[in-house]
């Protein structure tokens, strides 16, 4: 009998009427002859009323606290899902993260998973039960209660799947699947069959909104594969999985694009050590994520280095680093906003050369102008104007061919 | 050191406004030199919030699930007042009734408490924590959740004090204490400054809504003293405890009325085993509280069986008897809503005479027509037309000296 997970997030249970359409999806996977472990979110919209009744009663409240709260989110919903396969004749029971067996570490509002025990969960399912499963949170050994951070319910299903040795990880979510590009960008964005978790990992962290990088980098690690698909249709979605010859041979699997980006320069920084540092200190003391950082060849002494932030983050920035400017004896600091992020991603661009230039070339031809450049084994990301943004995304989506290839291999 | 358990009711803690001033009551009963356990209820309205949301996916939810469900509610109230007390530069941390040691049986929604293993609470008190348990719920020995059922909150708060051995237990709530008639009916009504655990009983029983009986059959039992008092004030409240020598000296304690009831009363009612039965039988199964029964002596092999409903129940007791009254062949079924009980209550009653005789004088004299008439050992309940409840109290409380009773004792 196959054992699968199902992941819900919290649109898809975010009404009592989303929740009956789960409760019946989980229902017809085991008719079809499943033993059906279910993950589910707080409905969409709790955890905000949450964390606003918390801010309500104190400016930083204790993460432990935290927890305890933001546990009831999820808590909420599996009572409810499994009340709604009940109600439709099914037989379902809701456990909580510790009750599942959901060990982690102390660290409360991020925790990590250091241990699952499913021995109740596979007593459940022996009994012909649909297992409805808190997402997000777990339990220390002392039976505090924690939660997972960003993109933990994720997580839970993935290390659930593997942890009782699923045959099948589904991630329901809103989008049919990863595509090639943002469809509503690119409209012949194609969706893939299959990608590979280096690849999901790289366009995660560019801008595609599909996955959080953690719960790919579990499944990377523990070798879980997982399909991302849609809870409003049938249609399948896209498997995440470890790579294949196959795979190889795609030069670019997908362009991602980031928006709302500022581009900061130092002119003129001396090429001594430490000033790097002190930049990065100054902006990562204030927690303003920098991504995409360049240094340019140093000929004369000295350098510039550029890097990107959200665009929301400039003016504290532009503040921190006034003073910095001076003390390591930079010229000066320029910066702007209106900028965004273009990436191409595949694990084949290790076997194929070329890729940078025929970018370079498609988004010359376009007369898009490229202001920073960056490269990783798997990724070319290039900074340009915001508002070249989706031509950028169209002429390269084409330039590579992506569509072609989602159609053949449909 | 004092040990105090406080126990909020769900108006008490509504609004992230109030969660701050029960915050502050607790870090100042700390500061007074009391080691302090809070016992809180889910934010008025909560509770109420998800029973719509069950419904809304389940006609008819599963007690299991609905205890995961509604435990949520005060897990929420726990996380938020402990925030609160930190906000405040106090030091607390919340319990879930699971943490808190409360152990039940498995009766989901109505769950008895079996025990309380109150180490941990001992333990974080030791270090000086204000100690914020969730009330209202449970964990049974197999790690289930399990709710209390109605005033479990109550509940909690006066096993906790007994398990721990606490020096004071206080119920919060928005009245002021327990007094000798309703306020709002009897202007000169006055706050009781203790009551005897068998009044309140008497009392909670006939309409005075301050507590829940079952909490109170729990603190007599085992003699866990309380006091309810007002959370929106600093005014001492009202102590329940054992009937002390004191308290017998008074005849009668408090007048309370119940309106919006029902009489139907069965006439000639042949007296052979078994007609009660069917009768009560036939009511009681579809779950229709029956209050007072009155049956008249038996003097021609027949005899009349009244009693009292809520006025909302009577169609459906009506419908439920019609056939009943053919089968044990009465004579017929008179019934009407626009009723009210008006009992008087006081543990004195039992070692004076003349009770019941001063309270029909005073509602003949009052020209206020009893139709039923019912006693227990320290209880006298008379039926009247609703239209003449404040009328009735007012003139009953005046009778026993009520209200200069509560003055002398102030």
């Amino acid at each position: 009998m196959r054992l699968i997970v199902q992941k819900y997030g919290g649109t898809s249970v975010g009404s009592p009427e989303r929740i009956r359409k789960v409760a019946e999806r989980l229902i017809e996977t085991q008719r079809e002859g499943c033993r059906v472990v279910a993950v589910i979110s707080a409905m969409a919209g709790v955890t905000d009323n949450l964390l606003k009744l918390a801010h309500d009663v104190s400016p930083q409240p204790s993460e432990r606290e935290m927890d305890v709260l933001l546990a009831t989110g999820e808590q909420t919903a599996i009572a409810l899902v499994a009340m709604a396969v009940n109600a439709l004749g099914g037989r379902a029971i809701s456990l909580t993260g510790a009750q599942a067996g959901v060990l982690t570490d102390r660290v409360h509002t991020k925790a990590k998973i250091a241990n699952i025990s499913p021995k109740q969960i596979h007593e459940l399912l022996s009994d012909d039960y649909i297992v409805v499963v808190a997402g997000f949170q777990g339990q220390t050994a002392d039976g505090e209660t924690t939660t997972l951070g960003r993109g933990g319910s994720d997580l839970t299903a993935i290390a659930l799947a593997g942890a009782i040795g699923a045959d099948a990880c589904q991630i329901y979510t809103d989008v049919d699947g990863v595509f090639s590009c943002d469809p509503r960008i690119v409209g012949d964005a194609m969706k893939m069959e299959e990608i590979a978790y280096d690849e999901l990992l790289e366009l995660a962290g560019s801008g595609a909104k599909v996955m959080q990088s953690r719960a790919v980098e579990f499944a990377k690690k523990f070798g879980v594969e997982f399909e991302v698909r849609s809870s409003f249709n049938r249609n399948p979605g896209t498997i995440a999985k470890e790579v294949t010859t196959n795979m190889e041979d795609v030069v670019i699997r997908g362009v991602s694009i980031e928006r709302h980006q500022a581009k900061v320069t130092l002119d003129d920084v001396p090429d001594t050590p430490g000033a790097a540092s002190r930049i990065f200190s100054a902006v990562s003391s204030a927690n303003i994520l920098v991504d995409v950082i360049v240094q340019s060849a140093s000929d004369r002494n000295a350098t510039d280095i550029s890097f990107t932030i959200h665009e929301a983050d400039l003016p504290r920035t532009e503040e921190l680093l006034a003073p910095v400017v001076k003390e390591i004896c930079a010229t000066r600091l320029i910066s702007h906003g209106g900028v965004a992020k273009l990436s191409v991603v595949g694990i084949g661009m290790r076997s194929h050369s070329g890729v940078a230039a025929r970018l370079f070339d498609c988004l010359g031809q376009g007369n898009i102008n490229i202001e920073l450049i960056s490269t990783s084994e798997i990724k070319i990301t290039v900074v340009i104007a915001e508002k070249d943004a989706d031509r950028a995304a169209q002429l390269t989506h084409a330039a590579f061919g992506l569509a072609r290839y989602g159609t053949a291999t449909r």
